[in-house]
């Protein structure tokens, strides 16, 4: 039995009991399973060209939808073969992107990092030839003559002669771009690694990269320890103005997140944090001044500037960063006050700025910043809404962890789905986006997002069992979702009249974003032949819910993808290729920052978003 | 009364009993004046082409020579017009080096320091102008724009926004080359300052530069702290291997000691240390190391290969250097690992490195350096002789400080000449000459180097004076220059048959060295131009007791300069002019570095050097 995956034009044998993804990956054929391969994300979708297969589970008909399944699309994950068949991975964008993380050949990016090692067994020279150690090396490694540039690293210097004396000549460089950055005893030739981050305002993600084969060695996240300090970024900076020690704080606070990251990806991989020899980095404006130690203080005031935009590179022990002390921190560029790297590493990630299809990028974290356009044109906007969809001022509202109701479907009665199958403890951004559009449909609340009366309730025709999760305390109108005697804590999970009108404001400014990139392009919806959503809540988000409560345009399905972390692939795209990273320049370079705030059109457009569309 | 200086072409007015030095200064024509006018060398020499002066003081006797009077030689320092006169000031070289470092138009080095101020007024922009903080910068300053090669320091760049913000947009920019490493409130424009630097062995001194005017505002020496871990190069070198924390030691004195000088300097002035912008430091290969904190471990060995060579650039900060934090220490390139960047800054002072004139140059520090040849080729070679110049290893050597003996005439007796006109303490480089020169001549030793026994002293001519200062202890022979009734301590100082040994190892390794360059170059003591004596001690050397022993070749005196601390004015152009820098780095690039010790024609020529020429 075998199955054949179009892009590969070769059959792959199946062993028994092995899924469409197990498959594939012992075959070498990426597909990305962002959610692990628990049927949760569909990431991993492929469309069945030919071939019988196993029915759809019931993630599979959470994910998909029945049309979807109608339609031929499947979950890798979920799906195993009944006789030979013949598949689709898509989207082709994760087949893109995750190439150029295989150690195969078909990768867009040529392997070609900033940091390189040459093995060197110094000659003996004699006292009539006149040189010295650097320009033995520089000789021996291909690094071009001197010509005012300076080429090695002040500590890097400093070791050479005893380095070189004690390892009796037989000695490896560490060269980043065209620097000696370090010198190490006997070959160590084999021991060359980085770490690709992307800092959230929440969460913080590392991945360890093995730069001579691109293989990823492990990955490692953390919740930013200046959460402390406030959730978004705005509360961030009013910190680091209104505390004299504010900034310090908070950019101590990030290096030590790093570090830890740093340390744990290593442990993980059993390798030396010395032979780490780059780090790239993206993340909003904010997390990058805040990382460099740069007071955002410009960033909270019109015009909302950024200290500087283009890509900057720091030595490890300038930051404190522990990995080889002149290892390089590459800081990827931005675009704007707050359209940052994060967002640069998204359409590096998607390549949207080498595609002729109007693709449209949502990226929703703490912030949500948006990307439409084609190779010709990029535009770009940011809208501080996302922290609802990360719980915060949700009444149950909590991240998306243990304990979260990550899917709701309310037909007669409420179904919660709860992350790690126990008693619920609160309501993630997938839940709640979940349970809106399905209160919308169920008639529980109206399109201008009000719980309906009592009377109209039965004129909707909303089932008795759904009614009586309605309740009223005092003015507070709410929605009961389980019930305190099913929850951890006894109490029970609601949704309030209040909490619906966050998640309003939310949904309505990223739709409202969007429809100004639309207006900017002279673009109408029908004419994206994309809809990409990046980052975690993206990734988790049911596309339909989103659809259904207008925080997206409504795309037919099959062209709405999640694509995982697009920025943190981005970071690692760059940290594989010197022409990524040149990429990367050309993004923040180009593409166009549409400035919200300003336009009295913007004001509009919200005020139009925050209702709901009508059902369908 | 009016002088006319040559060079000038006008006539100035004298006042009454102004010198011609005096006169030179008011009017803004520079005459070095290294011992501060007081007759101790003849670094302001004249030569008078018509009129009348004062006749010649007894130091312009000593210093020039009745040969030298008898030509028209006078010291400018010494000599007052008695009507109009005409005069040339010689040597040219002290003019043209000398020149650079005023404030007039008539520079060969126009002022171009690497150090720029920039005071800007920054424009308030709009949210939709795409920028930075530094990008607004960068087009104010009129930097190149972005393309990949990083403009601005980390601890600039973390200081900007705050800078801007408190300064109300007022600011200055601190630019260096190409970057920007300093941002300023307000307009701090008229405070831009450097320090050129020359480490010596024994000595380091700094000069401070208005870097807007070229002016020197100020200069200071200390003692190198190092030299309480060996005197020479090679005990330093030893130290740094035999004690483990030898090299640290070595790297923190010099460190402190620069931060001496530099406070030093900076008090003199009345100006900030934080308007110190550049640093730049010429020293032998072995201190450039120490200052770096590069183990010199490999300079002891053959082939004493350096850890490198060219021009090397450092923030302040990284060394610890008390300057604007992102100031720039400039270190000049080396030529070899025993010929350093002080050879080189005596070539870029001298100019021998763009005339078409042989030229020999000789810098007698704790090492002796040396230098032949014309713009087409250069040679160099480095002895490790100097020591005993500065008191080392002679009985009762001391350095040129007060109560040395420093200028020694013998004929019926001996008449000595001590530093500060105070009680003797024992003898400094310059008498050690003069009194092997004077005991030569007076026959009290022969071409050998050996005291002469009793019968051959009559034979000689030995006067009886002269006779009963010669004694003998034991097996130690020795001639008593200052009888112990009249020294400080009540010790005789005296120079023993071994003193007289050492000393013909100094100047037999230092001529050794000349003969090899000489060879080297095909070249005879006739063809040559002119032979520059540069450093402390070839100022104060009396020219003719240096050719009397040997230590340079027997040219007319005309042809014999002191040209005073020719490194420190290398390292003075260096920092008025990227220029100079640059041709610092073609003359470290094209000056061959002549081995000696391998060569066995050098040990022949070393054996010869070492007798002392028969006399005239």
């Amino acid at each position: 039995m075998t199955i054949t995956f179009e892009s590969e034009q070769t059959a792959v044998e199946v062993a028994p009991e092995q899924t469409v993804l197990d498959v594939a990956h012992s075959a070498g054929v990426n597909i990305i399973a962002t959610c692990g391969g628990r049927g949760r994300c569909n990431s991993c979708r492929i469309k069945v060209l030919a071939g019988e297969f196993t029915p759809p589970t019931e993630q599979e008909i959470t994910v998909l939808g029945h049309d979807g399944i109608a339609r031929g699309f499947r979950l890798a994950c979920q799906t195993k073969l009944l006789n030979d068949g013949l598949v689709r991975i898509v989207p082709p964008i994760s087949e893109r992107s995750f190439r150029i993380l295989s150690a195969t050949d078909r990768q867009e990016y040529s392997l070609d990092p900033d940091v390189r090692k040459r093995r060197l067994v110094l000659p003996e020279t004699s006292e009539e030839h006149q040189s010295s150690d650097f320009e033995e090396i520089r000789a021996l490694t291909g690094l071009p003559t001197y010509t005012g540039k300076q080429q090695v690293d002040l500590s890097a210097l400093q070791t050479l002669p005893s380095t070189i004396f004690h390892a009796s000549r037989d000695v490896t460089a560490v060269l980043w771009d065209h620097h000696l950055i370090g010198m190490e005893a006997g070959d160590t030739t084999e021991q060359v690694y980085g770490i690709a981050f992307d800092i959230g305002t929440t969460t913080v993600v590392g991945y360890l990269i093995d730069l001579r084969s691109g293989k990823e060695l492990g990955v490692a996240s953390e919740l930013n320890a200046q959460a402390l300090y406030g959730g978004d970024v705005m509360s961030r900076i009013t910190f680091a103005q209104q505390d004299e020690t504010g900034l310090h704080k908070l950019h101590q606070r990030i290096i030590h997140t790093i570090n830890r990251i740093i340390e744990k990806v290593c442990e993980q991989a059993g390798i030396d944090r010395e032979h780490v020899y780059e780090v790239t980095i993206v993340g909003n404006t904010c997390m990058h001044h805040l990382f460099l130690n740069i007071s955002p203080i410009h960033l909270g005031v019109a015009p909302y500037l950024a200290a500087i935009r283009e890509r900057y590179v720091v030595a490890a022990e300038e930051l404190g960063i522990q990995i080889a002390p002149r290892g390089r921190i590459v800081m990827l560029p931005l675009i704007a006050g707050f359209v940052g790297a994060d967002t640069v590493g998204v359409v590096l990630a998607t390549g949207m700025h080498k595609g002729s299809n109007i693709t449209l990028a949502v990226d929703i974290g703490t912030n949500g910043e948006i990307v439409l356009g084609t190779k010709d044109r990029l535009v770009a906007c940011s809208t501080a809404a996302g922290t609802a969809f990360e719980g915060a001022q949700i009444t149950h509202g909590m991240r998306g962890a243990t304990g979260a109701i990550d899917r709701v479907v309310i037909d007669d009665d409420v179904q919660c789905h709860v992350i790690g199958e126990v008693p619920a403890l609160g309501i993630c951004g997938s839940g709640l986006v979940d349970t809106i559009a399905q209160m919308l449909d169920a008639g529980i609340i109206n399109a201008n997002g009000r719980f309906r009366r009592e009377h109209e309730l039965e004129q909707a025709g909303v089932k008795p069992r759904l009614r009586e999760r309605i309740k009223i305390d005092g003015k507070k109108k709410y929605f009961v979702l389980v019930e305190g005697r099913q929850t951890d804590n006894g109490e029970p999970v609601v949704i309030t009249q209040q909490d619906v009108r966050e998640l309003q404001l939310a949904k309505g400014a990223i739709f409202a974003g969007i429809t100004m990139l639309m207006q900017e392009l002279n673009i109408h919806p029908d004419d994206m032949t994309e809809l990409l959503l990046a980052g975690a809540f993206g990734n988790y988000l049911d596309t339909r819910s989103a659809v259904r409560i207008g925080l997206i345009p409504a795309l037919p399905p099959e062209k709405i993808r999640s694509v995982g972390n697009a920025a943190g692939l981005g970071s690692q795209l760059a940290l594989l290729s010197g022409k990524a990273k040149l990429e990367a320049d050309h993004i923040a370079k180009t593409t166009q920052h549409i400035a919200l705030t300003n336009r009295p059109e913007f004001q509009v457009a919200f005020a139009e978003a925050m209702a709901f569309p009508e059902g369908l």
